[in-house]
């Protein structure tokens, strides 16, 4: 279900990018560049945090959902995608094959 | 197989949770509380910052992971996961439906 | 100079946080709370980040201002001011005695 | 007295600058380089707002005293200090001629 999901907003974000910046919030981003992205990423990281301080888990949901979408964005922007991320954390924890083998001692 | 990749994930750190803080880093985190897993989300989003400014995609790509493991952690210190994230991005998105039908109008 | 500019600078905050939140930045942040003045805390370190990396000197200079601006309003929203954090420094330096005194060895 | 704090903070930095990394913090953070100096911003910015939640006046005030003390290392690795951003703070406020000037309406 998650492979659906992620793999599908990052068809979504690649078709995004060559949006009208005026009609879609993502193409806007994009427009903006760079920086703009990762501002959003500090910002929604900020966002996370006074969430979880909060301990309200539908703000921790909405939030951490943000950060997430503004890395994808970011992630895509810099021609990488979700799965060159989820291949990295395969490799520390060893998950493909199911033993862990974390990559640093004691992960 | 992100699926794969994220719901592992979440089981090695629910099983970590339990785990001598002395030998597993997660249950080290999780032994610190929650400030001590949010001031990772911080640092983690403001090296994912300086790791796309210097444009080096294996340095994204390995922050990117370092941020989503620690927001992982607090997910699940929260007794949340990452289902409840993805399942939020997929109603912003429509995804679960193909179409499109974001929850900010032009998202 | 330092000295007038922080202290009129507090006084200014001070008055702002009884003006009309239509007319003054600052009287809206503080009718907004908190975590809105929190939120703006994060956004400008971000944006420092992102100025230091691109080497931009007058950036660099206007995003600092924005987050010790910040941090000020935040100082004045919990009741503190400049001259706490400045004494803490003092302290750590030991810059009231000329001679340093660092309260972590060889800080 | 501000302005002697930042002052002498300011000289003591510079002459840290020189020091032995393996002796003095400062010097260490130079000699790191740019990025671990940045790195250090982020986490600080983090640790304001965690104190800031918990309301703990002490610790609002060590950690603005960290996350101040650490832009400044970052204004003099970036051959830059106080005094600029005190100028465009007063600019901004025009507590130089004690009447407000924002530059921003309303400000």
């Amino acid at each position: 279900m998650s492979d659906e999901i992620l793999s599908r907003l990052a068809a979504i974000l690649a078709e995004r990018r060559q949006a009208d910046p005026e009609k879609s919030y993502v193409a806007k981003l994009y427009a903006r560049g760079l920086d703009a992205i990762l501002k959003k990423v500090g910002e929604e990281a900020t966002e996370v945090v006074l969430a979880a301080k909060d301990g309200e888990k539908s703000k921790i949901v909405y939030e951490t959902a943000d950060l997430w979408f503004h890395t994808l964005v970011m992630l895509n922007y810099c021609d990488l995608d979700h799965e060159a991320v989820l291949a990295e954390l395969a490799r520390r924890f060893g998950v493909s094959g199911l033993e862990e083998k974390a990559s640093r001692q004691g992960q």
